[in-house]
């Protein structure tokens, strides 16, 4: 299996994109961004994703050239118009210009509108903790999840992200979507014509279904149940309810090039940890973490990717032949 | 069983926690508050809680004469200092201060530290949204879950809640607890000699029990398995690891009157809707309540503590006799 370095395969990611009728700029933001979660083993968010992103690009679906603004409607917003665009371009403007608000404010909200899939979540969330601040991320995508007792789906799988500074060590970093498990385990159920457990899916009807098909035709059960639905209910409203970004059902497909824009939406909230808990606000965090890796079997959530991570800078990313080819394809 | 108004209920309650050692204007607090659980259908955040509000506000352990204080750090925090009072008047004072903040600029935030059990987590956001915010809470109670591998509780069952406004009627509002379901389930297991259904808590070395004894002597399992581990996490950092509150393991029971001060934390995060998504933002949010009301059988979550609210404020609160019994007796 070819070998790529990190550079490598973001160079040949930003190539593909530029061939897809997506400006130099915005393709290096995705070709970074993809490349940073195909290295962490988040592949649903990786490499594959290429060819549906130029396919979207292409197609205009996507605006690969839209350069992403912001306003400042009050002293702790950025109010972020992705104009739709890939969401990575607004992720970073975010990056960018949220840590100097958060730090002069105490905390800062960013609401990214008319956006498109943000990928792994963690990664912005981490970014701003590496500069000393304390973050949460809430995305929405399109409709995957029945209202609790409902059948039609009106909330995507809709991510929620957190990081946090830790002094003298990576961010501890939180990232998972509300679905109890990702759609790609029924594809790959489906693939392989194999039942899925009950527990993953509802049919169309919103019955229990251990069939995968069905399962595809219908709506991804929320991890907690009644619970897991009402998490997913707030994350649409502050992802696209109050950013004024499209509904998971209003959201066209992020995987396919029909249609009009996603158009979806992000919130992220930053926070200077020193404002609220004073001088030694970062040091309680360390001691948390001692709290769970002093427990055998236990630890904090992301060390595996960080891992991988690791691996990944030190020895490249191995990339199959035909996942090279479908890039060199586009 | 006796019948008593809402303004009734306070008076008695208010009057109890005089008796044990707690200021008028804070007894008032926590009266309104318990009641509004009471009313709400959350009885075990109700009138269930005077006999050991007080039991503690008479050791000490609570101090009723506490009064909250607030600093503003940086222009969009509120830091407050409970000081190891009831946590109502310092959530009051949240109420009374956060919202010309969130306004002004756009996103605020309160953390909380030296404080006690916050009672009905979507009381404190839907007063927020009553005046026009949307809101979130974060809370960390005394341990109860391990990290996702381990045995030892590190975490609350840590609730979340949010509100937003909606145009026309009342804010919806989410709350719920980490834990996949309340300790008190379990109790009421054990009184009837009956086990419990498996997923719902480990015993002491961290292996899946049914038998009720075992589990509340061990830990309770999360919503959503390693997922709502990740979300205790988050919370306990949130709430106490960033507000300078101690830590769910480091925090004394708030149902009895033993050792020192709990000194748990609350973090709450308020935004302006129009500041982030413009004039229309609200509209918006009574067009997702729409997508869910029009399916059969799907509904908003506090429909059914709305209309118990509603019916306890026509009819009265049926309070039992030994209940009232146990007030008068403080």
């Amino acid at each position: 299996m070819p070998v790529l370095t990190i550079a490598e395969a973001e160079a040949e990611i930003a190539a593909a994109l530029v061939r897809a009728n997506t400006s130099p700029e915005n393709a290096a933001h995705v070709a970074r961004a993809l490349v940073a979660a195909e290295a962490d083993g988040l592949k649903g968010h990786g490499l594959s994703r290429v060819a549906t992103y130029a396919a979207q690009a292409k197609a205009g679906k996507v605006d690969g050239h839209a350069t992403p603004t912001a306003a400042r409607p009050k002293p702790g917003v950025l109010a972020v118009d992705a104009a739709h665009g890939f969401a990575y371009p607004a992720l970073a403007l975010v990056a960018d210009e949220l840590p100097e608000i958060a730090q002069a404010q105490g905390v800062a909200a960013a609401a990214i509108r008319r956006s498109h899939h943000c990928g792994a979540a963690g990664h912005p969330v981490e970014a701003l903790a590496e500069k000393g601040l304390v973050a949460l991320l809430f995305a929405n995508t399109p409709a995957a999840i029945a209202p609790w007792g409902g059948k039609l789906p009106v909330f995507g799988t809709n991510p929620i992200a957190f990081a946090c500074p830790m002094p003298g060590r990576a961010p501890v970093v939180v990232d998972l979507s509300l679905s109890k498990v990702a759609r790609g385990n029924i594809l790959a159920a489906k693939q392989k014509g194999e039942p899925i457990p009950e527990g993953w899916a509802l049919d169309v009807d919103g019955n229990p279904t251990t069939d995968a098909e069905a399962a595809l035709e219908g709506t991804m059960l929320p991890l907690g149940d009644a619970k897991g639905t009402a998490l997913a209910l707030m994350v649409e409203l502050l992802a696209a309810g109050i950013t004024g970004a499209n509904y998971a059902a209003e959201a066209s497909s992020f995987l396919d090039a029909e249609g009009p824009p996603p158009g979806t939406g992000q919130l992220i909230l930053a926070l200077d940890p020193q404002a609220l808990g004073g001088e030694g606000a970062l040091a309680r965090v360390s001691a948390l973490a001692a709290m769970i890796e002093g427990q055998d079997g236990a630890r904090l959530p992301g060390m595996r990717r960080l891992a991988l991570r690791e691996k990944a800078r030190a020895e490249g990313l191995q990339v199959a032949d035909a996942a090279l080819a479908a890039i060199h394809a586009i």
